[in-house]
Parts: C-alpha cells; structure tokens; sequence
C-alpha cells in the first residue's frame, strides 16, 4: 500500500463499528425483537413433494386456545410474483415441493402456534414427482406448472464472435462435463420477521433483507397495495451472501397474518427450518469446451449448461446472468457460445449465493485452463499470463476494463506457494493448483437505476450522521462509509455515526449484490462529504480569511494549507455558520448512479464501472488411503482498487476462502425425494475453525480512477476460485481430475482406483 | 376564511395523524417503552426542606436483593447547571428543598428500588426555612444559596421611555397589588426517561423533552462529556406546556445510573411524583401603576414585581423575559417602567410554561385599563380600541407590527357576548368582561439561531417524508407541517409521514417554546417543499415538453397551467429521474432563521417576526350566596396570521380556555413549609369537562407576509387573556374587583363583605 501515508483513515485498521454490539450481545437481531402485542406466527409446509391439494380444513386449528388466526390462499390475494410470476406466498391448487406453503397460524405463543399446525387436516392427492433436471426436460415428465408446455422455466442462449472459427483456430480442444451441487448460506442469522399493519394502513417490516427499496415494491404488489404502503426497517443482519436478497413467502405469510390479527406477528426460522426452507445455490450440470492455439492463445469456449431450479424461480433462475460473464470476460477469449436451460422440478428452489453462477462455472474453465496448458507443454501460470485480462481493453461482453492487477495476482500467489517449482511435481500426494476469478466491481446494472444516496450530516459538536440507503448485513459496509467519509471531512472515524433507520429516511439503493457496496455507496457516501467539507471551507474561509480552496480539514481542524498556523476547530465553523441571524445546519446529499449501461440482447454491455480481479494459490495434500483432502495453505490475491480496510479486506477474503472451501470439499444439500436429509451443522459440513487453512491475503492495488479513493468491490470474488484451486492442487498432487463438487474423499478415491485400474 | 378556496389542504380540518394511534393506545409514551437489560431507577429526595446534609449511608440499600447500584452526589461529576448554575442533578452539602435529590437506586423492579429507598439513611442538622419572597429578601433571612450575599437571584429592570414624563401627562393614574399562584402543568404524561449507553460511549435519552437540541449540550455540560456524545430520541410525547423545555434532575440522575450499572435504566413519575417534582408555574406578586390622559390615551406603565423563583433558577427565573414584552407592548403605551426581582426561597423551583410571564402581567394590566376606562367614563372596550396596537408600528419593545388583528379580535369576541349593551349593567350578579393579549408569533430569538430545519423526501411511489427538527408535544405540528408540504407540492395529505427520529438524523431546532413551531418549522417545510417541486417540475418539464415555470402539481398530478390536458402522474416523474443512468433521487432541505434580532441590554429589540394578538370575552354569573363564578360563555377571537388546520386552531383555543380557566377560577399548588398539599388530581383541581363553558373560537385572519401561508404561532396566546377577562367580568358582575388569583368563592365572598362594609 504505496500510499497509504497519504491517508489519514483510507488503508487503516479501523475497526468495525458494529463490533462491539455484536460481540457482547447487545446488537440485536431481528430474532431477538419484541413488539407489544407481538403474535407468533407458524407456517404448515406440504407433506407431499407434488400434489394436488384436494382439502384444507383449518377448523379443529383455529379453535385451539391462544390461536388468534389460521389463513390459507383462500385469505389471500393469491397474485403470483417471482421472476416468471410462478410462486405464491400460500399455495392453492397444488404442492410441488416440500418448502411449499399450504397454511399459517398466528398465535399468543410459539407452541401453541406449532401446535396449532399439527391440527390443520390437508387432503392432497399425489402427482408423480421429478426432481432431476435432465428427466424433467423428457416430454412425459410431469409438469411442475401446468399452465406451461414444459419444464424449461428460461434458456440463456448467446453466441460472441464466432464458434466455427475459434474451433477452426484450435489446435488443442478439451471437453469435458462438470457439476457443482446444492449448498446452503448457513448464515449465522437465521430469517426472521415482524409484520405490524399501522394505523395509517401502512405495513411496516422489520425485517432482514438485503433489498430494502425491492423489497417495499415487491411486498406491495403481492399484496396488492402500493408501494407508499410499505416501510421496510433493517434490525441488524446476521449474514446475506445473497439468501435475503428476495421477498420470501414467510414474510408476505407475516403481512398477511397481521392484517387479519390486526396485531403484529413475528415469524421466525430456527435452524432446521432454516436449512428446509430457505433457497439454496442451485446446482449445474455443465457441459464445458475450451480451445487453444499451439502456442497456448485461447480460441474458443463453450458451455452448455443444465441448471436444476427446483419448483419455481427465485435468483436461482436468472443465476447465468453472472456465468454468461464468467464465460465470455475470464481471460481473453474471441468466441464464445453460452448455453443454459434453468429447469423446474420438484427440488428446494434456488436463491442468489455469492458469486451468483461465478465459481460455478469458473471450476470448470479453470480446470480446463490447466488440461490446455498441459497438452501445450506450458506452464498453467505462464498459459494463464498469457491470456489474461489486461487494462484497456474491451472485452466479448462489452466490459470496458479499465484497471485490472490479474497477472499481479497470479504472479503474487503462485509465488506465496512456490507455485513455479511445485507444479512440475505432479503426483507427489501434495500439490499446488491456482485459478483466476473476474467479477464486477462497479455495481452491476440490472435494474434501471444501479444507485445508491447518501446524505451526510454533521452537527454542532462536529458529530457526523450517515444516512444511506445501504445495507449494512455483516460484510462491514458500515465501517468502509464511515472511512470514506471520515477521510474527506478531516475527521476521526469516531466522530462519525451510520444511522440505519427506515426506507421513510433512507434515500434509494438497489441493495446488497454484485459486491457494489463499497464502489456504488462508497462513491456516494464520498460526494456527499465533499459538499459538507465544501460548505465548511466556505464558512472557515469567511473567519481565517483564505478562499476555500486554500483550506482543508485535518483531524477535525481546518487549516490553511499555506499557513498552517492558521487554524479553527471544525465544530467552530459549523457553529459560526449554524449560529447566526439566517445562519444554517449542513448536510449533503448524493445520488450516485454509475456510468454504466444494460447489457443488450446479445449480453454485450458495460455493465459495471469497473472489475474486480483474483488468483487464489493453494497447497493441499492428498491421502491416499483415505481420499481426504487437506489443504495446507491459500493465497488469495485480489486486485481491489484500493484496500479501504484491511481488516474489512481480510476478513472478506477469509470468509470467501471458507465459503469456497466448504463449496469444495465438505457442503452438500443432501436429496432424497426433494427432503433435505442433512437440515443441521452435524450433517451439512461449512469449515469449521478447525479445518481452516493457513490463509494468505494478498491485495494487489490498481488505484481504480472511479472507485472511491480508488477502491472496487470485492465481497464476492474472494469465494469464486477457490474450488477450481483445489481442484487443480488435487490434480497435481494426484494426477486425477475431480470434475464434481463437492471434491469427497469418495470421489478422490474412485478417481484414484479409476486411473490405476487404467 | 376568504381565501380557503384558493387551497387543497391549508385551512381544512384534517386529522392529525396520529390521532389514532392516540385513541386506540397504539401509541407509545416514554412511560410505555421497556428495552432489554432494563433497570428501573428512583430517586430518594429531601425529607428536610432546608437542611445540611451530614451523612448518607447506603449500605443497606446497596445490600439489598435486586439492585444493582446506588449512587449520591459522590458518584457524579458535580457539575452545576441551570440558569446561574445553581443546580445538581445529586445534591450535597446541603437540601434546599422538598424536591431534593439525595441518592438514587438501581433496581431490577420498581418495587425493590422503592423499597431501597427506604434502606438509605441520610443524617440531616436542619436549617432555618424561608419560603415566603419577601421574607427571604430581608436582611436576617436564612441565605438559600450561601456562595451569594442575598437571596435575590436575578434583577430584572428596564424604563422604555420617561416615567416622569409619562406620570405627568397622566390625567389619571391607578394603582394596585396584584398576585397570580404556583400552578402545575398537569400533562397527561407524566415524566419518564429511559437512559442508554451505548458501546460506543454515547448517551441514547429516549425522554419527552420539548427541545432535543438544546438537550444535547445541556445533557453532555452536566455529565462533563461532549455534546457529541448524546443523542436524543423523543417517543410520543403527552403534553408540555414548557414542563419539558428543561433538563431535569431525574433525567440526568437515570444517566448516571445507567453508566453505573452499565444497563439501559428507566426512571418514570407516577402522577403524585408528577404534582410534586415537576417545575412549577412561579407565583408572584405585582404592584402595577398605569396612567392614562382624561381622553382615554394611554401615558405609563410602572410593573414592581416580586417572583418566587424557588429554590433553583430553572425557566421561571427568567419568565420576566414575556412579561417585559407585555409591559411594553400591550396596548400603546409610551413610558414604561419593569422592575422585577427572581427571589430564592425554599419551594419548588419555577418552569417555563405557556405563556411565560404573559398571562401573569396580563392579569393585572387588563384590570387597570377597565379601572381607567371606568373613570374616564368611556366604554372599556372604546378605551381598549383606542390604545390598541396597529399594524406597521414599532413599540417601545422594539417590536415591529407588521399585521395585527387586534382591533377585529375586540369587536368580534365583544359582539359574541353582546359587551357594549351588558357591560353597563355592572352588579346584576351576571357579568360581561373582556381582556387582549399580545404574544410572540413568529418564533422568539432567545438562542443565536432561532432556526429549525426540515428535510423533505419524496419516494418512488410519490410518499412524501418530513423529516424536521420540530417536536410533536400533542400540539399538533405534526399535522400542520403535512398540511403545508401537502399544499405546496400538491399532494394528498395521506401522501405524507412526517418522521420523528432522533437527533443524528433530524435537522437542528430550538424546539418547542415560544409559540414557534407552526411559524419556523413551517417555513422550513414550505421551503423544503418547494425545492422538491422545483426538482420535480424540472423532470416534468422534459417529459411533457413545457417550461417548468408553466406547470404546477394538484392532487398527486402535475399539469400544464395553461393546456390541462397536458398532465403527469407525480410518480412518474420522480421515476423518471431516477430510473435513468446518472439519476437521482428527490428530496429537500431547509433551514429556516426568521429576520430578528436578540434584544439589547435596554431590552428593546425585533425578537420575533411576527407577532400574535388575541382578546377573550366572557360571560359569566357570581352566586352571591356561596361567591362560586360560573362562566358561561368564552368568546376566543385571535389574529392567527392564517388558520391551517380549524381542528388544531380550535384545539388551541379551547386547551387554552381550559387552562386559563383553571389559572383564573381553580388551580393553586397548595404548599405548607414547602410542602405540596394536593398533589393529586381530586385536591388540585383543573377543569374538567363539565366546568367547561361555551367556548367559541373566532379567527382573525390576517394573511402574516412572512407567515407559512400567512400563519403566526398561536400555541400560547389562547390561555394570556382568560382569567383577566374573568376578573373584569366578575367586577362587572358585582361590582369587586379580585385582585388574586385563583378567584376562588372565598375571595369573592370576602370581597363582597368588604364593599358591603364599606
């Protein structure tokens, strides 16, 4: 960090705000609210994975003691909404999964609420079930939706440049089918909600999303009231990675239950419900090509995918949005088809998870980078240099790549494994691997507006209050605001407070995705400083007598730059300007939208500001008599832009590099019949402490020129490489190629027994 | 209201907002609010009305199951505060009164921190007691205060004019004693405070004061931290008055009990704790002289007053403040003399409340004029009319009048009560009596900003917030900040929240006193407002192909003002400027500091922008058996500027009948030694439904230019007049004159028998 002396607050150790709430138990998350007259509400979930509903009969329920309601459909508006308008918060005519919810009761207690459940009597009448994907596109398979002619819920098709001629071009081709499986968030804040209808008609919502303003619009169109009716306040989130980037039909049920309880009722998950029923990272089937020249240049890529959406489209569905980037932006590539079919069955449906379709398919191009490499004779890192991205260019999806440290970052890790030297050592039983990752890192526009406000305030005694429209869930978008802020006005971080109030308050933000935080918030949070430090200076300028632009504030001081002596303490001005006949308070307010556009038909656009680049490094070891993977070490190299706060950073790449380990090794939703047979921490396997490597981060620093003193997103990339690492280090430890996630000592195994019976 | 056509909103009876949650009990008061961790504090107070405190022992409380900590003054910072910095949140040394604070607990439940009091013993040596004013000024009287040489805390006095000069053009001149009682505020809410440290070391005070910004400083000065370091969040607050336009004791005393026990701690009053402990309205004594010449002109005005401040300078050591303007420009009056001493005595200290000094003076100087009229022989109201004040005059106070219906408000409020034809029947047991008030209506600059700030917001569904420095006390300004923003942008009412947040998110405001509210907050509002339509036509303008100039907004549509047809829905265009590459959102601030000045050392000076006028006339019949006044009629005219809301106009008018009703016939703090006799609502006795006679409300509308919409403040006025339009009346019911306030039977009945004996 070259300029980190130049900086009072960028590039610091600042700790996060939030930290000490969270670590004594004070902060309080939407689990742990209470309202006055609070109802407890409980939802019957189908027992049958794909049914007709013939009866429901809420009678015996509803006469339970201290059961306040019992709704179905039939006490709802019954409008559909999703992507594809395919879901419903209550199901009516049909089950067809196991999350699918059939009926709610509201009661004076959790238990009597469950027990309320038991007495709900629902007749269904079976239809045959499909829960795999290639089945369900048969043409006698059962129809998730019967409205529909099939069970291909959406298809991303899309050609840059020109197959026949990259496969023309190759003069080495692999291929090769990959899958990757069904994982769980498991964040450490299960969903919970409180619904309270007030007496304004308006339906306030504590609730955890990471989409507060959707979330306003989205709870009011299926509840068939307006926008303006809905206020959406955030308790503190414990973790997102996407899971609460939607409007789940427990919080609609929540709304639902209020309004007919006129009382406000809270819906919670514990943490089987919350392995049961909240979305899952769908899995993939995907069938992968990639082509080179002789001398190692990249002709072409193809891939052909088979997405199993489960029963109706959450995030999950549109999940290609993101690989159709990885397909045609991950090293520069001059033809590409990208080809994936999203699949209705009878499975859990799928939601966003970080990296959204990135490491994906970034497990497959990466082991292929690797195969290519090796029948060329090259060096996978030299094959990889040559192909990488670089600054300056424009690539097949139409992303302007303006800063790009990739080749830094291959460079740096490999070296922090000794990859060079290793990975001519194939089959030693310890091995080195490496994989790049591309994701945006300037937003990502997906919605007409890619912006978020932020008013910055400051008060008599110099105490500055941030407003954003932000999401603050756990990733530490709080702290990285107030650097930024804190940096521009001159001031200590902990004269700055980030208010997190309502959707009434906050100014508009599209929410927590695509790793846009601290680019899109940052950049706004750092425009609206600079209109109060503007206003300061013109106001210290009237009493020391120096124009405004000789002035700047450090440490909560204005100074004249010329003349440092020439000083007045920040909270003097302010008061100067507040305390006067027609004198005034200060803020500033910015709405930052970023330059960029929507992808068009083809996919082709500018679709962030800028792009976030990674090489994760790692060394395993491979037993042989078990098939266990051990992993000794990972180096993860990200071009930032700018490090804001290494803490932050850090911590960003320690948890995607635990995410992406478990993604490798150890998680797993597992099926039977749609049931998940492994609903708690004992059977569904995240890293423990216990299983987390060494962990090296490495930040490479590019200085983006739009990025908040530089800085670019970067809170998915971190987890997207790290499987395809792995997968690449077991190769070169083993010789065997693992093309499925999650890489089990079974698989290891199999595939040693394979190549040995060879 | 000739002008009420040309409005949508201003001027209509529209509800308040949140009337409902009011009258279902939705809404949450201070006394509502629990917090998790929650303590409950109580504060042990004097036995001794002046005592030196010897020793506090509070082992046994400290001892005692279920609390968690006691504290006396040896816990606090000791730091002074008040106006003369003679106050202690925990006092030591010495007591000077029944209200004392001598320790506090901690406790788990109200019931063991009661009862904790009871353990802690405190060793009193008594003192000599004072509590009669002009006792306490006399040489050998027992010094309140030892640091000072008297008990004489403050000295107010000024001469506007020449009184030699003044007394010699008198033809006529009157003199008389006249004393006005302590009275209590009598809120429905009671007071109640709930105190929080936060982990970041600041003080959340979620408390009903009035003034959260002046709070802040005064909060952070007394507990030795930085202003920075307090934030302050009012829930529903039930009432005023002034009452809360201090910092008190028990607020300050539930911070440091918090920060002791490091747990949130909550320290509420039941309604005898009420009567007792909260300020009080100062009684005082006033020998007033006023001349006029033979033709009825008005020449003096000499005001000798003796207040009894109590033991402590609160807001009623400087009630004089009001009662200098009253002195000087009541009626035009060109020699005036004010003298008025602030007397330390060992009763309860004296508060702000509604009308400050005002009604106290009025009392006296509208009896004088109907002594003058009578012996000049003219009507009293000729008399008045004659000597009323007029728009485009500066008075002796330096006060500009720009409009001023006070000559409307006589006539109209006579001709309710048919005084020209009653008023000469004097002695037939039924009585007519009529009495003026002048008060501030456009804030009151006491404060080096008189300002307040206001931020409106307007989403994308068109929900306008109103985000503003002001407090809702029940006066409901609420209500009159959503009619404004309602009619300036053109909206429905039900369009708009106003948001009562906290300190870190609010603009900054003096808070609610001095009548401002509907004045400042107002114009900031329409200012704001008017930014946001600015914007808003601005978009419209592109879209529809006009000049913004050309358009205008009813009723959520903006429209071509000279082609009808050519419309837009308002969320239409707040979309379109948001949901476009380099969009934004809409919103607006202002700061609004009306054109006045502090007064100057003779007290002269514009203090406030505007100024309000009003004249009561009443109807009322005297039994001469048992000397009970039955008021039967209460004609309540007042020069508002402009009515915003007739519902919260006639609220004003009829609360502040009632409560200059109840100053006038039946409200006195009973004190024996100090000691509060009828601290409950069956001894101390305000009106209740059925002492209420007709009240009708009359508005004189006179269109203020610096008005919101030509609004004045009006919270205060409506109680100046009532009980000198009383006492005038019960002279002219029976021909005495009652002096004293409360007129109570035995007054009159005394009054009766001495004029009999006469």
């Amino acid at each position: 960090m070259s300029t980190e002396t130049e900086f009072s607050t960028i590039g610091k150790r600042v700790t996060k705000p939030d930290a000490r709430d969270k670590a004594t138990g004070r902060a309080l998350y939407a689990t742990d609210l209470v309202v006055p007259r609070m109802l407890y509400g409980k939802i019957l979930r189908s027992k049958q994975i794909h049914a007709k509903i013939k009866n429901i009969d809420t009678s015996r329920a509803q006469r339970l003691p201290g059961v306040i309601c019992v709704i179905t459909a039939e006490d709802t508006p019954k409008i559909a909404y999703g992507f594809g308008k395919d879901n419903l918060p209550l199901k009516f005519g049909k089950v067809r999964s196991l999350m699918d919810e059939v009926a709610a009761v509201a009661a004076r207690t959790p238990e009597i609420a469950a027990e309320a459940l038991e007495l709900i009597e629902v007749e269904y009448e079976p239809l045959r079930e499909v829960t795999d994907p290639f089945e369900a596109l048969k043409e006698d398979a059962p129809l998730i939706h019967e409205q529909r002619a099939d069970n291909l819920s959406m298809v991303f098709d899309y050609v840059h440049g020109n197959i026949d001629q990259g496969l023309d071009e190759s003069d080495h081709l692999v291929e090769g089918r990959f899958d990757v499986q069904f994982i769980a968030h498991s964040c450490l804040g299960p969903c919970a909600s409180i619904a309270e209808w007030q007496t304004d008609g308006t339906l306030l919502m504590k609730t955890p999303t990471q989409v507060p303003f959707l979330y306003q619009r989205d709870m009011a169109d299926v509840l068939g009231i307006a926008g303006s009716q809905v206020c959406v306040e955030q308790p503190y989130i414990g973790g997102g990675f996407g899971s609460k980037l939607d409007l789940y039909p427990y919080e609609v049920i929540a709304a639902l239950l209020a309004k007919k309880a006129a009382r406000p009722v809270k819906i919670e998950y514990d943490r089987q419900e919350e392995f049961l029923y909240s979305p899952v990272r769908s899995p993939m089937v995907m069938d992968v090509k990639t082509g080179c020249t002789k001398d190692g240049q990249l002709t072409v890529r193809v891939a052909d995918i088979w997405s199993d959406n489960g029963a109706y489209n959450s995030w999950g569905a549109v999940t290609p949005l993101v690989s159709m980037q990885t397909a045609s932006a991950l090293y520069r590539v001059p033809h590409v088809h990208f080809y994936c079919r999203i699949i209705y069955t009878n499975n859990p449906y799928g939601g966003a998870m970080r990296g959204f379709g990135n490491p994906e398919l970034t497990f497959a191009i990466e082991q292929q980078i690797e195969e290519l490499a090796e029948i060329c004779g090259m060096d996978p890192l030299e094959f990889r240099l040559l192909n990488a991205n670089q600054p300056g260019e424009t690539n097949l999806a139409g992303m302007k790549i303006t800063t790009c440290g990739l080749s830094d970052c291959l460079n740096k890790s490999a070296e922090e494994v000794d990859y060079k030297k290793r990975m001519t050592e194939v089959g030693s039983d310890r091995g080195v691997g490496i994989a790049s990752a591309i994701h945006v890192g300037g937003g990502a526009r997906i919605y007409p507006s890619d912006g978020c406000g932020v008013i910055v305030r400051i008060n008599d005694f110099g105490k500055v209050s941030i407003i954003s429209g932000s999401t603050e869930i756990g990733q530490g978008s709080d702290t990285i605001l107030t650097q930024i802020v804190a940096e521009e006005l001159g001031v200590p971080v902990d004269w700055i407070n980030v208010v997190n109030t309502d959707t009434d308050v906050r100014p508009w933000d599209v929410g927590v995705h695509a790793s846009r935080t601290t680019f899109i918030a940052g950049n706004a949070a750092l425009k609206a400083a600079r209109e109060v430090k503007e206003k300061i200076l013109e106001t210290a300028a009237e009493i020391l007598k120096e124009k405004p632009g000789k002035l700047t504030i450090k440490n909560g001081e204005i100074i004249s730059i010329e003349n440092p002596e020439k000083k007045l303490p920040l909270g003097k001005a302010i008061r100067s300007k507040h305390f006067r006949q027609g004198g005034s308070v200060i803020s500033g307010e910015y709405y930052y939208d970023p330059p960029t556009v929507h992808q068009d038909k083809e996919w082709r656009g500018n679709i962030s500001a800028t792009y976030g680049f990674g090489a994760h490094a790692v060394d395993v070891e491979v037993d042989r008599e078990t098939g266990k993977i051990k992993v000794h070490k990972v180096a993860a190299a990200h071009d930032v832009g700018r490090v804001i706060n290494p803490v932050g950073a850090e911590g960003q790449v320690h948890g995607g590099v635990a995410m992406g380990l478990g993604y490798a090794l150890t998680e797993q939703i597992q099926l039977d019949s749609g049931r998940m047979l492994n609903p708690n921490f004992t059977d569904y396997k995240i890293p423990t402490t216990m299983d987390i490597p060494e962990v090296v981060p490495i930040f490479v620093e590019t200085n983006d020129p739009e990025g908040p003193f530089g800085a670019k997103g970067m809170g998915e990339i971190t987890m997207v490489p790290t499987a395809a690492a792995i997968a690449n280090a077991v190769y070169n430890a083993t010789g065997v190629r693992i093309k499925s996630l999650p890489i089990t000592p079974e698989k290891v195994l199999n595939a040693l027994k394979a190549k040995e019976q060879k």
